[in-house]
């Protein structure tokens, strides 16, 4: 596949913006700080420039662009270029993003779902190359997921498909803000470890040198969590384990649903390696409802970073070519 | 959309067989007994005899047929046209039967997963008419389920897709047959409802005619719970609340994956009709992740037993296109 492309990976805290090739090479990167609280203008000025700047190390000029893609925080509707709302752009709402930077580069751009185009970049170029069905999930403050289903992103009716952090998985489990009771996210994200953490240090009689953050619970975070695991603490071993193996139930759960072949993992607690892949792993062993089910691999998420602005780019591609 | 086909639906009860142009009108129909604990043979000369009868009735020859689509329990692979193994059919293992039929019609054959063309059939001519994005899930003994995804059916790495029943909602729940605890079927299928049923009023001081059952419980089933439940028993009225709210819940864990614009339920249990569908459609507002998944709408499946003959022959006609 020929064509120049830009890829955006819009997050809450980094704007990140590579100029990308057909092949799915990254010639040129640019990344800056977000600055989404200030007004509706400041982000898309970011966006902008971002694209601008790979543009021009790249030697080339914007209307050497085939297309644009960018991945954004949702709700949002990919078929409308419309953010609907999302968390840490408070400015944007039902705000029309991918006609807005049509107009300013001339370029075409599409937007969708960060999860989803972490997902499409995964399997392009790292973890889920060559399969037809791949999910992939990312572990951090929450837990997000995108699905490839016979060699194509599934979006759904109105680009709300993956939504694996608020499966619930113990409905009369405890009370998560999104209004549901026991949703995955609640166990197994970053926050839902420090959250299982603290209940376990305040209910029972255990030894840990992590019971001395239940003076001080806004102190501990999952990278505190995970040393101690480091070091050989029993009890931040076990609750890795638990996250891990709850995690596994809904991995099991969404391959039920899906058939997919293979399935990784990607985002900060992801970097906890086996205290959270061994565990999920025996969850899919045990819990794998039919035989041919177990040999579905869990994996690690290859490409990190890159991952979003390669299936932003990858995005477009198939966009273009409809 | 031309040409002639025969519809398959092989269960474990019944083989019924029908004759479909391609616009989905079925012109002739046959049911048999099927007698899959005799042979291996004789469900396939069954199958043979009574895609003979519909095309006889019709005044046609199998000469005349574009393809023959057999709806079947699994697992199954599709691709391979293979069952691998199906609980009502014993003798059938690893059994080839899309190429066997092929050899005795001389018509080209292919399979797929009974629930799969039970969706795709209800898509086709019945409840998901015209969505792109559309689920169905069928409460029986257990519980199947179907996806339609922008427009295709969701068949999954080896067409083991929307495996519903065995989605895990309580994971420290009641142990399942399958290994699992805390499956949706051990609550919201017609087993799953005399369980609860029986489970409560063992435990409770309850007052209820069910109560009888306790020292008979062979003798309960679904029906009576309905019985009672029309008769104005509340307790009968709750054990189909919490079957409902219950199935309601794992249809928003299906729906935050896949996005679809509507459920329909089809099914014996379904015709219980707002015993079920009211609690199931409170769930999907109490429970719904995203305002706008509480729009998608919960509607009973319209086809019942022509679905999977209709979508047997959709499937065929979208392979035979290919």
């Amino acid at each position: 596949m020929s064509g120049l492309y830009v890829g955006v990976d819009l997050g809450g805290t980094n704007v990140r913006s590579g100029l990308v090739d057909g092949e799915g090479n990254i010639l040129c990167r640019d990344k800056r700080k977000t600055l989404a609280r200030e007004s509706a203008e400041t982000p898309v000025r970011q966006i902008v420039d971002s694209i601008t700047e790979v543009v021009c190390q790249g030697k080339m000029n914007l209307s050497d662009l085939t297309a644009i893609g960018i991945g954004s925080p949702g709700p949002l509707s990919g078929k409308k270029g419309m953010i609907l709302r999302a968390g840490n752009l408070p400015h944007w709402i039902n705000f029309p993003l991918a006609e807005i930077i049509r107009e300013r580069t001339g370029v075409r751009t599409w937007i969708q779902n960060d999860a989803n185009v972490f997902a499409l970049g995964e399997w392009w170029k790292g973890s889920g190359r060559g399969l037809d069905n791949f999910f992939i999930l990312t572990l951090g403050t929450g837990i997000g997921g995108g699905a490839i289903c016979e060699g194509k992103l599934l979006t759904g009716f109105n680009d709300n498909a993956s939504e694996f952090g608020h499966m619930t998985i113990d409905y009369n489990g405890v009370q998560c803000w999104c209004g549901q009771r026991g949703c995955l996210e609640m166990y197994s994200s970053a926050t839902g470890l420090v959250r299982m953490t603290l209940e376990a240090v305040a209910n029972e009689h255990i030894k840990t040198p992590l019971s001395a953050y239940l003076c001080k619970p806004e102190e501990l975070n999952s990278y505190i969590i995970y040393t101690y695991a480091k070091e050989g603490d029993d009890f931040a071993v076990s609750m890795f384990d638990k996250a891990g193996y709850i995690l596994g139930i809904g991995i099991v759960n969404a391959l039920n649903l899906l058939n997919f072949e293979r399935v990784a993992i990607g985002g900060g607690l992801s970097r906890a390696g086996d205290l959270i892949f061994e565990p999920a792993r025996r969850a899919l062993e045990e819990r794998g409802f039919q035989s041919f089910n177990r040999d579905v691999s869990i994996v690690p998420a290859e490409l990190q970073e890159d991952a979003a602005i390669l299936g932003a780019v990858r995005m477009v591609i198939e966009k273009a070519e409809e």
